[in-house]
């Protein structure tokens, strides 16, 4: 038999062993470096272009005609002609790679993002087989790939589709394994998808692989919320209820296949061609996800069942994608802390603030991290829904129709979403309208809405009429008349409104309050406050902080970073850099659980209370 | 954050970084070192015995009470109760690790296999999780198992499983795969099942992989002969009928599901508790069974869509076993010669032979390997499935009622299998009836048989006789009439009976002639033939070298191997060494592709002379 020799590449180093005759491209490919072959590796095109630094490697005819003689001379080969003949070095420059003319994404926060997917799809024309030649189908494609495993799939596929057309193919392959083989060229088609799973809400991105664009989005209510609106209610209905866990996972599941329709019709794309899906949520949403019982959330010491990310394929969940498409779930911080909070972290590269740093997620489980001193402290709060107008009484979700901002101008003035009648309240208006009444005086600091005679004597007669007692003694407030309203009927907020509002603060400011205090802050020396989630985007921040919502800091250091879970998830999609990153920097935030906190109650029981006044300042219009 | 130190584990010298804090137990497991622990890791029972080399591990309550002062004072510790405080070095005795106490089974061929399966079950007594303890159950699990991967499946069901048993569990873990979780302890249920994919025959053996032990045994007739009795007529209806693979990939898999099903009712064992399955196949079964289009192999230059060896889910195939179970379809060589044939030569470790060996598997399709001069050489002919009963007239398979063997003792006298009425012809009766009919001058060298009057005026008048002459004007040879057979219909030898036995042997005896051509050997300079396939056990030597199929060397030199491709998908199955060895040997095997050979038409037409005489002496008692 022959001898093989090394070949070594530089400026790596790394080095592979080769026959002779072996084409510098497939030894290349050997040693994990996929160079690119726009003409389909027939000398052609010179993108290619390798320089053999030692040893020797005759031209070819095609590389003196593509090349030139002087090229040559020097040195400058093409890799899918030239054949190796003894040990070599061979330089690959950047330029020669698959992928070298990355698209960078300027993503919606973090940072931009090189786009270097797990997910790669390589054009490869091997032409025919060679009578005498011994290799099967798929030892001539591997060849010309890293090295790895082959799904089934792949090798089911491989036969039909090299002789379909013409021996050329397209390989997918993520991470070195081979997951699909496609006849052609269709190395443009290469997307994924990611969700962020919410226990309210799900936002699913299509993205396309090759250029980093955003393609289409998909949002809705997460189903689960029929079964009860937080992920108390859901692990109850896991512990309780057999079958529970099976219906749960069957809804949200249900929910994203719509979205993966969705978001492939809207641009397109054939959801055959969707390769990978990344899924970040809390802790809950992620297990029932996945279909791991989530049971032992519900019971101290609230274990879930795994914290490093989990990958699956998407026929494991029945994904209405390419069933092979890798499953990415997000690592786990710990107790509810889940995967959206990892995303978050890496969207906002919250373990690189130089000061003390605060992330604040705002959803029906809020979720705070708090970076100082060298640590990554990470908490959950059940803020409750009344923030995506759950459990308000005219409450509903920021859609046409909702009361999203409320300001006084002689009177309350609301502006209402798509400029119609109005029909609720949502969850940024319910805070401007509290924030506005506790200003008015109208509201107290125990959160009580005052009688007309008890209210200051300045309040304006038309904000005074609006105060209307109800049954049980209690104020409430009339936000739009039956006139007004888009429902006929009229449009109050009421006193247990506002005491849902005091729950979902108090319980995110005492979270707050507890991590600062374990690492010696106060507010004031917190660098930056950064507010994600969906919902967090539309806040006014002056009055989240009259409510005593987030802590008197001045309006400069609260920075808005969009859905940063959804940023996140999609960062790892793009990037392996950004997946491993995620499925790292879990392992070094500490979850506090509040719940064995003796502080918490107490600190939770101030929380409630609305502060007096707020002293930071102005935050300009907003 | 803490400092992790290195800790250095004898005699391998492998090493792993550790927290301060760390049991010896789980740095050993990260290092790979699974170490035994009846007790469940309570330091009661001393098994998992460790020797502090250097560095300090300051001793526990427990590990002086269980060995005592002194053997304490000199390094002795426990690795369930021992906590690292620094860098170390600690030996690990073989007798503390799991598996220590290794079965030896003696296999039917190849020699003795150390039962390492890939498969391990490892119980593990966790304990409750602690509050505080930021760990998921996964991390708690997977510290006590050596690195890899989890399956979904696994994560599943770890969480109920952990809490209905008391937080002692039985992990299934293949090559660091964790591949299931079952509650409590079920070490000792850990099965695999080994098969061989004839085209004919199909065998599968139950194997205990802790034990080595055969449990039950399970054979039937392949269905796909329904659509032809070779792989040539199987690839047909592949490339000709839309759905063809999928019948015939359907029709196996039933049948394995049947065997699977047999083999752990006869054993009285789970399916549930079948881990691996491996098959050995030739190329056109092989991939027939995974789905894979074997289309290529029926033109030139028969391609084989895969040489490595395939790895899959068991319900990638619907298996009846573990669904997750793994499926592992050996390597093959190239054209029809398969992952049989590299069973076999692992089971007869060929490769190691010192003189000139050769291999031949007697099925439909006949594969021979010759291994010499340091190369191997493989080739497969069609033999046809008239040894296997098919194809001859009065023909069936070796059950009872077959006529099993023939000698001469003034008439022809028969062995019938069962000693019952003869139904019909075997593959060993045939050869017999033909080689006897040679020696007696009834048959000439051609293969013809002769009329009474052409006959030697020697011949016995009752086998005369039997000599009867057909509507064409050829002879028959009558060997049970109708009061004798159990059909009540004579059993008669036809002239084209002969012919197929001709074709059958000359193709084999052909495809042995070209490779010992290609490596300058004589028939004479084989030190061994070894004769495998279910059939070749049964076959009387000297009447197969008699009639051309066995070149003519002394009997001493033709040893009979067994089902040689069952035996060696067993060891693969009982040994990850024999299967390492499985999937590399095929790349030293030249494959000989005969089809394009410009010899093997005049040798196949001068093999199918039958020989003059047998020159090669006597071979005793068969």
């Amino acid at each position: 038999m022959s001898h093989e020799f090394r070949i070594v590449f530089e400026p790596s180093g790394r080095s592979v062993f080769a026959l002779p005759g072996t084409v510098v491209l497939e030894a290349a490919a050997r040693a994990g470096f996929i160079i690119q072959t726009p003409c389909g590796g027939n000398g052609t095109c010179g993108k290619c272009l390798v320089n053999v630094r030692s040893g020797k490697c005759p031209p070819t005819d095609a590389e003196i005609r593509a090349l030139g003689v002087e090229r040559v001379a020097e040195g400058c080969r093409l890799a899918c002609q030239a054949r190796l003949t003894g040990p070599a070095t061979i330089e690959i420059p950047d330029s020669s790679l698959f992928g070298a003319q990355q698209q960078i994404l300027t993503a919606d926060s973090g940072g931009p993002v090189a786009v270097v997917p797990r997910v790669r799809k390589h054009y490869i024309a091997l032409g025919p087989p060679k009578m005498g030649e011994p290799l099967s189908d798929l030892e001539r494609l591997r060849r010309r790939l890293p090295e790895g495993a082959t799904r089934l799939a792949a090798l089911r596929t491989l036969p039909g589709a090299l002789r379909r057309s013409g021996f050329a193919v397209t390989a997918v392959e993520v991470d070195g394994e081979l997951i699909a083989v496609e006849a052609g060229d269709t190395s443009s088609q290469c997307y994924g998808v990611a969700f962020d799973i919410g226990s309210t809400t799900l936002v699913g991105t299509l993205v396309n692989l090759i250029t980093g664009a955003d393609l289409a989005l998909a949002s809705r209510v997460n189903p689960q919320t029929s079964f009860g609106d937080d992920v108390v209610s859901r692990i109850q209905l896991c512990r309780t209820e057999p079958g529970g866990l099976a219906r749960l996972q069957g809804a949200v599941l249900e929910a994203v296949n719509k979205m993966l329709d969705e978001v492939a019709r809207k641009a397109d794309v054939s959801r055959q061609n969707i390769y990978e899906v990344v899924f970040a949520g809390n802790t809950t949403m992620q297990q029932i996800l996945c279909g791991v019982d989530p049971s032992a959330l519900g019971e101290i010491p609230f274990i879930p069942a795994f914290r490093n990310a989990v990958e699956m394929r998407a026929s494991d969940l029945g994904l209405h994608t390419y069933p092979e498409a890798c499953v990415h779930v997000f690592a786990q911080i710990g107790g509810f802390v889940g995967g959206d909070t990892v995303a978050g972290i890496i969207a906002t590269r919250l373990d690189e603030a130089v000061e003390p740093a605060l992330l604040v997620d705002i959803g029906t489980n809020g979720e705070i991290v708090l970076a100082a001193k060298g640590r990554m402290l990470a908490t959950s709060v059940a803020a409750g829904p009344a923030f995506e107008g759950a459990r308000i009484v005219n409450g509903m979700r920021a859609a046409p129709g909702a009361i999203e901002k409320v300001i006084v101008n002689g009177d309350l003035k609301m502006n209402v979403i798509g400029n119609v009648k109005p029909a609720g309240l949502c969850g940024t208006g319910l805070i401007d309208a509290a924030a506005e009444l506790l200003r008015l005086g109208v509201l107290d600091t125990t959160g009580r809405i005052l009688a007309p005679e008890e209210a200051p004597a300045s309040l304006p007669d038309p904000i005074k009429r609006r105060l209307i007692r109800g049954h049980g003694g209690e104020f409430s407030v009339l936000l739009a008349g039956p006139s007004e309203s888009a429902t006929g009927q009229p449009l109050l907020l009421y006193q247990r409104d506002i005491r849902e509002l005091q729950l979902a603060c108090g319980a995110i400011r005492a979270g707050i309050n507890i991590l600062l205090g374990m690492l010696n802050l106060k507010p004031g020396d917190l660098g930056s406050v950064l507010l994600a989630g969906a919902f967090g985007n539309f806040i006014r921040r002056s009055n989240a902080r009259r409510i005593g919502m987030l802590p008197a800091i001045p309006c400069s250091r609260i920075r808005f970073v969009g859905n940063a879970a959804s940023f996140g998830a999609k960062r790892a999609l793009l990037s392996r850099v950004e997946k491993d990153y995620a499925d790292r920097v879990f392992l070094s935030v500490e979850h506090v659980d509040l719940s064995i906190s003796p502080d918490f109650q107490m600190e939770f029981a101030a929380a409630m209370m609305l502060p007096e006044a707020d002293e930071a300042g102005d935050c300009g219009a907003e």
